[in-house]
């Protein structure tokens, strides 16, 4: 299943997806939460519920193109993401290859839902791209292990960790270029572990800027993948549903080409993973 | 005036304290919010309407040793931190002087309120304490000036920024190691900036463990002041109320000493500011 989040007079609503379209949970079962976080904290469970409520479903449904798509989870306690996960996005960087993933945060503020504009700050004009998968976490999770960490996965989406350079390398901390207002692209949905291969694994990941290839390589190229990811960082902390963790990037971004490539007003920028979907930002001028 | 939230059956209340004990914001008015995020969102001006209803006030008072206090914002979206900030701890990390404050995130499942004991990781016993002076943010703010950068401050409080050193060096980035659980003291109060020279400048700043002396500085020493750090991080993400900022911490930190020192379980950590009060953690190894 692909679950969504969109908007309705100012009001966020769940729905899942299907080839016709997009199906309003309100309209499978008026006892169905209305947004995705709480959807989780219900746990697994309401997956199955949720899937044989959809197969006998024969009511109406909304067209994709017209619903005003929302952040897939719009509040997420803990946004986490790796960066130089895969062996050639760490070589092009002159990076060493790291013993451990490193990890940052993104605070909400600096997400942007699928269609919704990439925001190019006016204090700096180097903006770039990143496609990423994205794991979403199901359930309270501590000292995952190897057998166990796939259990904790409620889903995965797509994300674009848009990045401003210069305030990345402001000091030994990524945080700042990470976090401006409106910059990071997630979604369009969550698509359930059952239509993917476990872990993930062996995904074609793309990233396309105005139709243009610029990041191409699989899933399977990470450097710690979503077991030992989890594995690792639910040794620190204790993962509660609705976390995101961005599974990093592979080569071909913007900055170290030759020329370097930045975002511009007027660009769109599509992020593709096999089986997870497309999500798709415009890039516009901050105001 | 010093603002706190309290734990009652499992309910998070708000008080001010004065010299004789605490008085809950309900018995002062039944108008007043029920947590800090929301009185702030107020705005500056209950300030002036807490002030008053407080003189008026001559009903009872709760003792303060007989509260059990919760973290004085228990939500906050933003939990950012300077890393390096004072001449004499970047010197004694044999780091050179940043340009820009190196700046991480902490997870709110992370903080632990005055009085909670920081939980010594099982995993690793490297535990290491951090006195720091903390801001919280009083309403949205983007692109602050040096002029109107202390106008956004809501107030001040205190923080343990507790840090396992070793999954800090996991990679170049911080993040692991300044995230387990319940590790990073927060409390007790929020003091407001009338109580305060401007800027929250020229405090003694000092750490103690079991009473014994270990940072000892001025916030005259720091890198980047308030002023400073408010106007480069507003540069970069909009600031929103009840966002906290810990402003990093002085030199005397547990592992460059020799031998190092790391916090022991039955250890009792506290963080004082001048005019800001005392912040007081135990210290438990993680069951």
């Amino acid at each position: 299943m692909k679950i969504l989040q969109y908007k309705e007079n100012e009001q966020i609503k769940l729905a899942v997806k299907r080839h016709d379209g997009v199906i309003p949970l309100a309209l499978l079962d008026a006892g169905f939460p209305g947004d995705m976080k709480t959807l989780i904290e219900k746990g697994m469970a309401v997956l199955n519920e949720l899937s044989k409520k959809m197969s006998a479903y024969n009511g109406p449904t909304i067209p994709l193109d017209s619903i005003e798509f929302a952040l897939p989870v719009n509040n997420p306690e803990r946004f986490l993401c790796l960066g130089l996960n895969y062996v050639d996005h760490a070589k092009e960087g002159n990076n060493s290859l790291p013993e451990h993933p490193a990890i940052f945060m993104r605070t909400p503020t600096s997400l942007a839902a699928h269609n919704q504009s990439l925001l190019l700050p006016k204090v700096n004009n180097k903006l770039d791209y990143e496609a990423e998968l994205l794991v979403v976490i199901g359930k309270q999770a501590k000292y995952l292990t190897v057998d166990n960490a796939l259990d904790a996965v409620w889903g995965y989406s797509l994300f674009n960790d848009g990045s401003v350079r210069p305030y990345q390398r402001w000091s030994t901390q990524w945080t700042m270029g990470k976090n401006f207002d409106q910059t990071g692209g997630f979604g369009p949905w969550i698509v359930t572990p059952d239509e993917l291969p476990l872990g993930a694994k062996g995904l074609n990941i793309e990233m396309r800027l105005n139709d243009q290839v610029m990041q191409q390589a699989n899933t399977d190229d990470m450097v710690f993948d979503v077991v030992n990811t989890l594995v690792q960082i639910s040794e620190c902390m204790t993962l509660q549903p609705g976390d995101c963790i961005a599974m990093g990037t592979p080569s071909g971004v913007g900055y170290p080409r030759n020329p370097p490539v930045f975002l511009q007003p007027g660009d769109i920028a599509e992020v593709e993973v096999q089986g997870v979907g497309i999500l798709r930002n415009g890039i516009v001028l901050e105001e």
